[in-house]
């Protein structure tokens, strides 16, 4: 990408960086996810935020099923390129629980977020999802992001 | 931490989660680092944000001897429990560039954060940081961070 003037992202070992997406309206952050430079590749392409499943070893499209679809204005990387800043148009809630944010608790466990959706309604699975860390829990099923 | 009503924390494998840094007064995302179970406790007990280096192996305090500390307002953790946002008074700059926010660039190469100090004032050494992506490009060099 270095031929377009972009700042060469450096994915690490395993290929993949660490991606806060916030809100661009309201700068509330909404959740953290992963990306492999395919996954980058096709948000710039299409402007729909796109991530990588470690889990499923996958790319998937936030919202691809659910409709809670991330449309990015704009793409930051860090001071040393191992981070992505994607700032968002959230449609409905970012997190599979129902909230806005995943980050709708504080460590005490006291729920600070605003729940905007009933997941049951959302994830005919019944909003199972991929316990592992991989950004799983914004709200892609297994089901969803296929 | 269950004991106290806490969220409990999946540090995973590498005993270490992701933890994004916010201005809690203007939501601006300034830098991700990593934490580590003691990072978090000192964090907690000390209301000062604190990260873990993986390049040296230690934990190291936001601003130690910089004096950009993050005076961590509330601690926040993701639906799965393997991320956290840290809800910050940012005192100067996070980034070691000068900037307000390491996330000063979009991925086209626009510089569009605010440059706050001089690095070469503030950084002995002349800023040189370690360049492995473990969050010291916020701003703690080697040498700051002991």
């Amino acid at each position: 990408m270095d031929d377009n003037g972009d700042v060469a992202v450096d994915f690490g070992e395993d290929g993949l960086v660490p991606a806060v997406a916030q809100d661009a309206e309201t700068g509330e952050v909404l959740m953290l996810a992963y990306v492999s430079p395919e996954a980058l590749e096709r948000t710039r392409e299409t402007g729909r935020a796109h991530y990588y499943s470690r889990s499923r070893d996958e790319l998937w499209e936030k919202g691809a099923t659910s409709g809670h679809v991330q449309d990015v204005r704009e793409v930051r990387v860090d001071c040393d390129a191992d981070t992505l800043l994607y700032l968002v148009d959230q449609e409905g809630g970012a997190c599979h629980t129902g909230h806005r944010s995943c980050f709708y608790r504080t460590i005490d466990g006291e729920t600070v977020g605003e729940a905007v959706f009933d997941p049951d309604a959302v994830y005919t699975d019944g909003g199972t999802v991929d316990e592992t860390t991989d950004g799983d829990e914004s709200g892609e099923t297994t089901t969803e992001s296929e």
